[in-house]
């Protein structure tokens, strides 16, 4: 949780928890319910809605080429920069759906307005971005989700647990809803939620994320602080080098806190948050059983040490090593080698968890016998090139992994 | 089999057989034996000689930058396109292990050549070629090595099976020896072994591999014929999309056929032999439960087919689904779509060993109850926008994957 602060390169006066998620920030309410989408009778469709007074909003989106329905709705709808609700369902991506797909998300957004206007807030479609995980190519059962539609924005009226109930709603193979929020000592709060488990890589990982704020900020504002979180927290998570369809982190501010702080202030808050996520995804991804932190130092440029530590985080024989707890950094050097970026074989050094294993490319005395039988390995490869550094989270490739992806349409 | 000719694009006249090696072409001696390198007592040291009257010869390496002490030492002495031996030892890559292990190296090439020369045959050390597979970062023993390269000299007496010998000491975690052999109806001979089981990418797998042939060829044309023959074979073979640090394939010719084939025959045979050995590596590579195909079609590119290839090959969700035998074509779809290749999602086909499971970007009719419970699957995807097609060879990711590459050391 401290690598936030260090990331964000300043002292930012404030409290991070993990207790509460969307709904610590003033002005919005959460709801989940179980619409009935999800075979297993499991909680489904979450509800995030600003209450304002502000609407101002910002998105970001997969990178994949292949992008499911609810992505290209938020998409259009996020280039107004407002939204006054997010639908997030699990249970089906609605992803390679075609046409039919598309217009099931608009119809999910039109209900939504329909019910909020009939609450009390008049909305538009146009102001609601919707969400979806889970399989991808199966239409949704519309004859649930619109239903459930109605009723979960009548559980907005519930109070603070609303936030943790819409965290529960959007978890597939999640084993753990994941929240956390920011106070800031200048009394604006930050607030977000996440899902995801598999498919977890740059460009985002199947992953939504939904993150609220009280703080007074414009569209161009939040657009500016969401992409450097998601640029350092969600892009360096690298769980099994597989991009969404779906994966979509939407920033909404209500300014009902009536504080404007600093640009630098909010680019610090919202890291905060997106980055205790980030750590919560790896902590509880699909089959880990090391949480690994890959550091690329003495780079010659910051684009040098993210590839180069993505390349090694990807890397499959470096992955099953660390599921057996054996510091084979032989597969280390074998990974970094690949690595499209400067580097000079013989000034190469590694260490695990502070040991060195490998000193100018060479073996390091006691390297086979480090102690890597912890749940927490950190791997260290500096160039010795340059001076930049950047550390990318990741897991161990374990029997757990392949069993929950081998499973029939898991 | 079929396919090398195919993609050789012409009908070469003659026969391939699995039960003959680097010795099959006039002109070649193999041997191998168990030197005590390997902690098992399993055989690890081999030598390919050849007699003439010609040593023209040329190599490929990999392109990883990391490379260890043979690459080195191999490549130099290439240079002057002359080899006369090859020697190969498993129980140790001599990777990663400074001016010491290059030393070694070296030692190793003088020593062939001094009891090559005892032998009869005048051989300076520049015309080794030598080869080393196994554990990355430790120095190789020395004072078994050495007194091995005698006893694999005196071995060279033997007759044919010389090249079987010698396939089965580079064995590492590969359960059987790999040997391809190519008889033209022209009289003249290809032959060649291989290595590989794990760590094995494009830019070469973890492999070593020596072609030989009796037909009278010039360097270069070897050189064209072997660059010609890995792009297409061991290229494309990508099990694990790790690359590893000792890729070596070399071709030698002795000419003792005294023919002297076209071009475009010397390209065609040599290919034919590499492409079979391709298809020995992936049906024995680590873990492996089913044989996969992932084929690329309608692409603006042959590089575009590659790539696009190359990436659902290598992603560890598809491949998890195809270890369920899972038609889970949605992760096949989200896996191109990360591919940095020219794509529209609503023009992507996808087949599982022939059956359409998505048209136009859109689930296919029985998509989900695709069998894919036998040993071979084929995932064919059309992109629908050109003419150029790649089949990438790989491999499911298994429970035995995980296991044999989480034992200490492996």
């Amino acid at each position: 949780m401290t690598s936030a602060f260090q990331t964000a390169g300043n002292s930012l006066a404030g409290k991070l928890v993990r207790t509460q998620g969307v709904t610590a920030p003033a002005g919005f309410r959460g709801a989940g319910i179980a619409a009935g989408i999800k075979a297993s009778g499991k909680s489904d469709l979450a509800l995030v809605f600003n209450e304002g007074p502000d609407t101002a909003a910002a998105g970001v989106f997969t990178r994949n080429k292949v992008k499911a329905a609810p992505v290209l709705w938020s998409q259009q709808v996020l280039s107004a920069g407002k939204l006054r609700a997010v639908v997030l369902n699990s249970g089906g991506a609605n992803a390679c759906t075609g046409s039919g797909g598309f217009q099931d998300t608009h119809r999910t957004a039109e209900e939504v307005a329909t019910a909020l206007s009939n609450w009390g807030t008049e909305t538009g479609a146009g102001e609601v971005a919707v969400c979806s995980t889970g399989l991808i190519g199966d239409r949704l059962p519309m004859d649930k989700l619109l239903p459930g539609v109605t009723e979960v924005v009548h559980e907005l009226a519930g109070g603070i647990s609303g936030g943790t109930d819409a965290a529960y709603a959007i978890m597939t193979t999640d084993t753990v809803p994941k929240q956390a929020a920011f106070h800031h000592v200048d009394k604006w709060n930050v607030g977000g939620m996440a899902k995801g488990a598999g498919m977890l890589a740059p460009s985002l990982a199947t992953m939504l994320s939904v993150i609220t704020t009280d703080a007074v900020a414009t569209a161009d504002q939040l657009d500016t602080a969401l992409r450097n979180a998601t640029r350092l927290s969600y892009d360096r998570l690298d769980v099994d080098g597989a991009t969404s369809t779906n994966d979509t982190v939407l920033l909404l501010s209500s300014g009902a806190s009536g504080v404007t702080p600093s640009q630098e202030d909010l680019n610090a808050a919202v890291l905060a948050v997106c980055d205790d996520l980030a750590d919560q995804m790896m902590a509880d991804a699909e089959g880990v059983t090391k949480r690994v932190r890959v550091i690329v130092s003495g780079a010659v440029s910051e684009d040098d040490a993210l590839i180069g530590a993505r390349t090694v985080a990807r890397d499959s024989l470096v992955k099953t090593a660390l599921f057996g707890s054996d510091p084979n950094w032989g597969r280390v050097l074998a990974a970094i080698g690949i690595a499209p970026i400067e580097l000079d074989p013989d000034r190469i050094a590694v260490s695990f968890n502070g040991s060195p294993v490998c000193v100018d490319g060479v073996g390091a005395p006691g390297a086979r016998e480090v102690d890597l039988s912890g749940e927490d390995i950190e791997v260290t490869i500096d160039l010795g090139l340059g001076d930049f550094t950047v550390s990318i989270r990741t897991t161990d490739l374990s029997h757990a992994y392949v069993e929950e992806n081998s499973a029939y349409s898991s």
